[in-house]
């Protein structure tokens, strides 16, 4: 009996490299633990000629990935190309119509084309493991569909991107601008050399999405959902918010209300005594509130090549104990579609700080536009610069729908003493 | 073809009623992600006439749990009867030899007996499934198994009995007195009637046998293992350690030193800005430390009938979904013996607090005792109580072995001016 299974890696960066060396140190255990032994036995690379510190015989790299779909001793594919697009969605596409198990740590592609790839895999009868593309040292994809499985998730929520939480809590800690804390993350390795993704709240995006979708059995909604980053946030508002008793986090949050389901990644002000208010740095966290198990929380480092290599493994041993599960729960015709929640009802109280000319009168003309939106000011500090004659106006609402904060906006926009747009950061209590 | 699986209940208490509701009310949900309807077919009482909320078809009823054993429309045996001996262990011993699978939330049981159970069950190809013995609300077995595979584990630790949580949590927060915080608990359901097991610490010290021997692929431990409860803090302990910048929580704590086992349960001074410290009331936390994962974190209520059904059902669902593993995620001949760490060789520093009598040279006679145990103090403060002529001598001493701090403790138990045996708190850089 042959017990040894076939593994095929397509990339091999840094995260590959940490996988072969894991996955190599641990085999015997691994076989243990579920009765196959894990040969990596091609790694498609780029450049074959490359030196490299971690000694690999020839014969195993291949130039084109695709040329590992059509192998007949490859039974895994590990893709580690990344990107939603190109090669990786090829090759993804093409392993599991070839009936390959394939493992991904790719966000952006199960985000995009999770649904279509599960139906093929379901189809074939092959394992679509990922739970690499959400927050790699939280294992919170196989406990949703394992440890958590009984549970009616009403919402699910957390810190998904480990830079921006790096970049808020340093701003706070280190009482540094946005971008002397953007440049230090880059050096630490902790921010890409384009961050863009990371800052806009798409990276979040992309990773809520897949949670909501097995948290909630539905397909992956296709709709934009809000989201909004970090950008605009500057010390200022850090330190206001901290003043008031708030820390500000980028979360994300996917939760059904009245029957209809809201997805939105945003920054908040929370309480700077809860729970994720506590999550610093480049850790990331998850909640699920669920009946009948009330509030469970996974908490862990977000990325890099260990909590990557454990996830990815994780998704490994699970193909080796041949437990073929469907890629997100339930089958492809047991998934439903949800309707989206009307963003614009959505109710809160929220954070503004509106840059004004410091002139008499301003701040008549200001409290006005929120009277006129039926917007109640629950808390007000004007902070004028006498020298530069502007003047910083910090407001705290009361709850108020989406709604009337856009047109709030968008009228605050328009008036003759403010200066630019105004930052507004909703309250979230979590 | 038959999709159902037959259940047997042994046990109808709380945590037995709620299960029979949740699983009736999921049992579509439960269908959907298995692929198998889960029907419970029998439950075992002990007086079947006994008025239930519930109502339940009277042939579900049987009166001798045993008989469940041998019968052919049962294929999973639930035991929710409790304790380590009796009924419980014949019941589970006699399940698995008949080739039923068993769930079970007795920590007792699997902690005493696991290593046989696991034997059998293996043997016979069925599942010991355990999930809801150890911190009901945390999946945490499972993400042992499944989730952190991947990861060779260092140390695993962490709060598993919310009953002495809430207790320490509500001394500090309600600034009130064992007792009177121990009966509160009593009447919220947060403490059963005789507590002493959850009180002791045997409680914790079950579940941390359990988690070690997964974490570290071992047999259960047999050694008596260091444990202490919490009976001898007092609110003073808790108001010393406030003002010094600690919380006293009672950790269970499970490591590999030296290529040795250390297994502890007793109170500890944390950093009060610790993870662990923040969580309070009837809250469980378990920190895995392992690579390459790092640090990961799992959070959630600890017991009651929710949580520990939400156990149950995740067991229930490896079942229906075919998934047979070993009980302790390798099989018995690859566990290991790991011989274990002399508690005496561990090294920390401490708190004391030692009630003395009021008199001219205690100072100097208990301080000549630490000198005497080559302790060193950090920290002193003397709190005299003139009415009563006697003083409370706190002390923080700098980290040494245990073998000296208990050569110390016996010194001054023997000390003429020593009152009553002092408080001795270890404290514990988490």
């Amino acid at each position: 009996m042959n017990n040894y299974t076939n593994i095929a890696l397509a990339g091999f960066g840094n995260i590959g490299g940490y996988f072969y060396k894991i996955i190599n140190k641990n085999i015997k255990n691994i076989y243990l633990k579920t009765g196959n032994y894990p040969l990596i036995k091609y790694i498609a690379v780029k450049n074959i000629n490359k030196k490299r510190k971690i000694k690999i015989p020839k014969k195993k790299y291949v130039k084109n990935p695709m040329s590992l779909v059509f192998k007949d001793d490859v039974d895994i594919i590990v893709e580690l190309i990344g990107g939603a697009e190109g090669m990786a969605k090829k090759l993804v596409f093409e392993a599991l119509k070839n009936k390959k198990h394939v493992i991904t740590a790719n966000k952006a592609l199960i985000s995009k084309y999770g649904d279509k790839l599960a139906s093929i895999a379901e189809k074939n009868n092959v394992n679509l493991e990922y739970e690499a593309s959400v927050a790699g040292g939280v294992p919170i994809i196989r406990s949703i569909k394992e440890g958590l499985i009984a549970n009616k998730i009403n919402k699910i929520y957390g810190i998904l991107n480990g830079t921006t939480n790096y970049i808020l809590s340093s701003m706070e800690n280190k009482n540094k601008s946005f971008n002397d804390i953007l440049n230090k993350a880059k050096q630490l390795g902790f921010a890409e050399t384009n961050p863009e993704s990371d800052l806009n709240g798409s990276d979040s995006a992309d990773k809520l999405r897949i949670l909501s979708s097995l948290a909630f059995n539905k397909f992956i909604s296709k709709n934009k959902i809000l989201t909004e980053g970090i950008q605009s946030i500057n010390l200022t508002d850090i330190m206001y918010a901290k003043n008031l008793g708030y820390k500000i986090k980028l979360l994300s949050i996917s939760e059904i209300k009245r029957n209809k389901l809201m997805e939105r990644v945003h920054p908040c002000l929370i309480s700077k005594n809860s729970y994720i208010a506590k999550i610093d740095g480049v850790l990331n966290a998850v909640v699920v509130d669920g009946l009948p198990i009330g509030k469970s929380v996974l908490q862990g480092e977000g990325a890099g090549p260990g909590p990557t290599s454990s996830a990815l493994i994780s998704d490994l041993c699970s193909i080796l104990k041949n437990e073929i599960n469907y890629p997100f729960g339930v089958s492809v015709k047991s998934r439903k579609k949800i309707s989206s929640f009307n963003t614009l009802d959505h109710l809160c109280s929220s954070y503004l700080r509106i840059e004004v000319k410091d002139l008499p009168g301003v701040l008549s003309s200001i409290t006005k536009i929120f009277a006129k939106n039926k917007i109640s000011i629950k808390n007000l500090i004007q902070k004028p610069d006498k020298v530069k004659k502007i003047a910083s106006i910090i407001i705290i609402t009361h709850e108020n729908s989406e709604k009337n904060f856009q047109n709030l906006l968008s009228h605050l926009n328009k008036n003759r003493y403010v200066l630019k747009n105004p930052t507004f950061i909703r309250i979230e209590s979590v």
